[in-house]
């Protein structure tokens, strides 16, 4: 890549950079706990979240959803369905969510509300590991079916992220999923990361992941 | 996206369609057949080209192999199983493979004598779609394990390629696929795709590949 390019990539990063710092700001003086969730296309982020924001609002706790996409707004109907306000970003075949496109969708939920937000990144392993959405933890999503070396091959994206939830579990048998190759995998590339194993499918797992967001929530941001 | 990024951007593609296009011409003059292996992390490429390869072989076929990704020189270990002369790229983070990267790639492959070549790209359905690599065919692998849904959300991916394999259809039970919607699908974003059902692991769809591209190698490129 010459440099040039490389200059103006740079720029672009740190611009997002300085904006989402404000966004995190932001939400912090509301103590809203704001998290980015991301993973490959087809992981379970849309299901995963569904069934854990429901969890969360019978709780109390008041959840927004932000979604992005390439194309349609499928996501954001089906996150509607756990009862939070969601709100679609069609990124028109931007690879990722950045900043200034949070920014701008916080006009269209009760953000100021929230306790948390959630929002659901494009599905993409590579390139949204660069882009800092003013969020205050990213969880990575893995499912079994992706097989135990995803890790390995995406470091950036596990070794920027504070909790990796294992979707899919009730397929371990049918795809021969080695747990403990997996999670020595993800450990390797990110020793601090929390892990979860999770079938939202079968309801397992989530209720461990709603005690750990309610204690977190409690945090001052 | 601020203009001069965009003109940067589309000055890139430009020069990767130049070199794609010179790429083309030197395999159609020794009559390669190229082809570019798209997909998602985890749908299954290398399980699915190894073997492939194999078959193509032992059907007295010279093939070599390139494989792209951001770490780690796994995949292009397992593809030499197949009897192949492989080589891997490694991107450094880059989130797809380029024209620029393939021909330096081809100093390291007897690729002159080979009558296939198979380029897998990095795992990304967003990405790798706009960057021609002078292939002849492009193959999105998509598993059923990621949802029907995928094709509507990652339209370029699909509407760019010519085959459409469907991995891992030993799994179709326990992730409750809906074959009809997922072929629907496919069809409304890319209405001229092939489509193929496969599962590498069990052998089965494999040799309609083999016996199609056999007839593709006999067309001059």
């Amino acid at each position: 890549m010459k440099p040039k390019i490389l200059q103006i990539r740079k720029g672009i990063l740190e611009n997002n950079d300085v904006l989402a710092h404000k966004l995190r700001q932001k939400f912090s003086q509301k103590n809203i706990l704001v998290i980015n969730v991301v993973s490959s296309p087809g992981s379970g982020k849309t299901e995963f979240l569904t069934v854990l924001i429901k969890k969360l609002i019978k709780k109390g706790l008041k959840v927004c959803a932000v979604v992005g996409d390439l194309a349609t707004d499928n996501d954001a109907l089906r996150l509607k369905s756990s009862g939070a306000p969601s709100y679609q970003i069609n990124t028109n075949g931007n690879c990722h969510l950045d900043a200034n496109m949070i920014e701008k969708s916080l006009t269209k939920i009760p953000w100021e509300n929230a306790d948390i937000i959630f929002i659901e990144n494009v599905g993409n392993l590579v390139c949204p590991a660069s882009y800092d959405l003013g969020e205050n933890i990213r969880i990575v999503l893995i499912s079994v079916t992706e097989g135990e070396d995803k890790p390995l091959k995406y470091p950036t994206m596990f070794n920027s992220s504070d909790i990796c939830v294992i979707s899919k579990i009730d397929l371990s048998r049918a795809v021969e999923y080695n747990k403990k190759i997996a999670i020595q995998n993800i450990s390797s590339v990110s020793p601090d990361i929390k892990i979860f194993e999770t079938s939202a499918k079968k309801d397992i797992g989530v209720d461990k992941i709603v005690s750990y967001l309610s204690i977190k929530k409690n945090k001052h941001y």
